[in-house]
């Protein structure tokens, strides 16, 4: 059986990886659906899709996971909900049954007559992408939260500075 | 004559059938705009176009209105005001007269040369989309507030359901 | 039962007229889907899917039919075959069969669980949308192979001037 | 040299003139980019790409500022910050340096690796399209923070009454 | 009086540079509408609306054109004929009259009440955007059927090696 | 480093097994860039991306190809070129050199200042998807052209069905 997990991974944080750890026990193949695939640079979604496939390929092979039970799938906005769930399906190997923290993708899915799940929890409330894009703003330590490999590949893309500059306040060409 | 009233119909309810209604009784034929009808499945904009052409058919036809007098058309965003008027022109038979609840809309059309009119109103603040959805989310009576012919679509697809479910909190991927 | 049929209607013709008819013999209702809907003012497709509505509405009316049982919808491309079932089921109210004389269309429908037919055919070559559209330019007879009605609209949007103008070759700004 | 501002310009006001003026004692040619030229008849964005760019070049010339060292460009969003910069850049003449107050678009230039400046500011706070556009709703005095050219082009096109009515709440179709 | 002359410039070229002379001697300003403005790298549109823009700024200059009379206006392609006028219109100073050599662009300005013209014509055959294109990649005389400021830019930008490969044939990765 | 090929994989080949092969004793990670990934169900491209990403998966892992070094990004077109590579680029992991077949990939990648290269070719005509997709259609011995892997997953899709179906004329709804 293969399961498609959709969320933004703004960024993959230790809270996705046990997740992706514990579906993969129950299913044979993961899909992580990479959503809002076309947005970056913004205070909500500031990493590319292409920073974000980096990201998690990295962390899930540290984790030891085996990358060949694995597909990272790109999946851009559509901006017509009723269309989403077939722009999904086109995008991604076939699936199942759908994890997702997110009411709206379940009901799409459900809708559509798939088996929907709320992913397993790891509830510590700092396993959470706002909590971490703010700590990085702040100052604060937001590695901690986040899978070593991540780290790694932010300092690379100097992910901290560019959501300091992000959080700059836009004060004149109004 | 004929007149187009453009709204969003989320859902249709009383008071939009009693404008049509009288509307009708001063013009000849009566185009009604399905506005953003590529939405759906949000608070704002639960429904698909096609399920508001099917619950405007129905209401329309129960109030006893010739339904050869009236044309529905869905109406697509398009993102860009400047064209919008030309957008709707273009989809829709031709018309003299716009009524519309919306400035925008009536802003639009005015620069664009039309006789713009705020459609009669029935004021009871029950009549309207807001307060609907609010009742169906949180268990109160809003079947009074639409056609009997609209609460029947409203069960055939699960509505109540479909909004308590988009009502439910994103909490997990973020 | 509802039926669905999708054309682009570029005109209207007596075949096409013929066709619903046979259809509503069979079926409660019938949507009357008006594909490419964005396009007009080309060659292969000259009129706006409002000028189709208008055709369309005036043409099944003068020939009996009853129009509390047909639905028309302008339903746009979206250029992603993936999608475009969804997205016309997004649009229209909802329906068990389709018929079209478009392979795409039916292949399409087929792969998501519909019930599909080319619909009953009204042969002679005549009636055909591209023979209409050149003898207009032509200056031919073509006002025979389509209903009065359409015969009426044409004139009053002035069809075969457009026509012509579109079919002048393009020599200067290359 | 070449350089680029970019702003959406709703509308230029006289602080906007000097920064050009001021650039233009620094570099040799001066390119305007009209941000979200595809925005209009909103109270953020009131004016056309088009309206923009005849109150600017009235303004400029108005101002003195040699129209020949300078590219009026409008540029409309593209809703995906990892492709913005390549828009900008396929829509313009060639530069080097960009002058902008928001962060994000000067963080985006950064990246790919262009030179990028706060623009000279002429902080009155008067100096800012919010500022300017409430004037116009409330009936304040917005004439003395335009340039002449600008008051008259906004007469032209009956801007007041246009904010006016954008400014109306909508109350009824919802 | 404003004009509007609207072409793709796919170069630029003498017979250009001749009708926007003669335009202007009848004329106070003139708008240059750059059509297809998102398109560049293909054998019928090989240049960006920038390098556009910078080929005719500077043939118009080098013609002894006063700048200050003419706005150059990208235009981008919106793919709904129905709405290209209000498109053109919101991106451009307000103009009473188009010129152009294409038939559609005649038919759709005629359409929304626009005096139209077929511009004055430079017959010779080689004042041709694709007799230019195909003489650049066959390594034929091209150079003496457009401006010097355009052959300029034409090197700096190394468009003859930019057509040549685009004109290889696509061979594998079918 | 990391290299790019990009095709569209209408179907994957032999000659595409052997070119990644060749190309990973070079580079130490392979990003298969999966073009045009929003069409499907055409003649040119039958397959959804979902289906390309399941064929190239399963054929690369039963060529021993180990996929931790393998990165499968499926690629929408933006029809715009001067924004591809931008594009592209947003959403793969960063690379170094891009391999193609088509010149204008090549083109594009080259002006943003990429190492290009055509790939090594495995010159056969038959490993060619015009050629399968056409023995496909009439009947003839595709299977042999294709790894065994992709053969299995064509037999789930039906896809010798589709693209019979899809190879019928339009006759009727013109």
């Amino acid at each position: 059986m293969r399961a498609m997990i959709i969320g933004r991974w703004q960024p993959p944080h230790k809270g996705h990886i046990e997740v992706a750890k514990q579906i993969l026990r129950e299913v044979d193949e993961l899909i992580v659906g990479i959503g809002s695939a076309q947005e970056s640079h913004t205070l909500e979604n500031p990493f590319t899709a292409g920073e974000r496939v980096l990201m998690l390929t990295r962390a899930l092979a540290a984790a030891g996971i085996d990358l060949s039970r694995v597909h990272l799938i790109p999946i851009p906005d559509v901006n017509n909900n009723a269309v989403w769930v077939s722009h999904v399906i086109s995008l991604s190997p076939p699936f199942e049954i759908v994890y997702s923290g997110n009411p709206l993708v379940r009901r799409l899915f459900k809708e559509a007559g798939f088996k929907t799940k709320i992913q397993p929890m790891f509830k510590r409330k700092e396993y959470w992408g706002t909590e971490i894009r703010d700590r990085m703003i702040k100052g604060g330590r937001w590695e901690e939260l986040v899978p070593k490999a991540v780290v790694k590949v932010m300092r690379e893309i100097k992910a901290v500075e560019r959501l300091k500059d992000l959080s700059k306040t836009d004060y004149l060409l109004r």
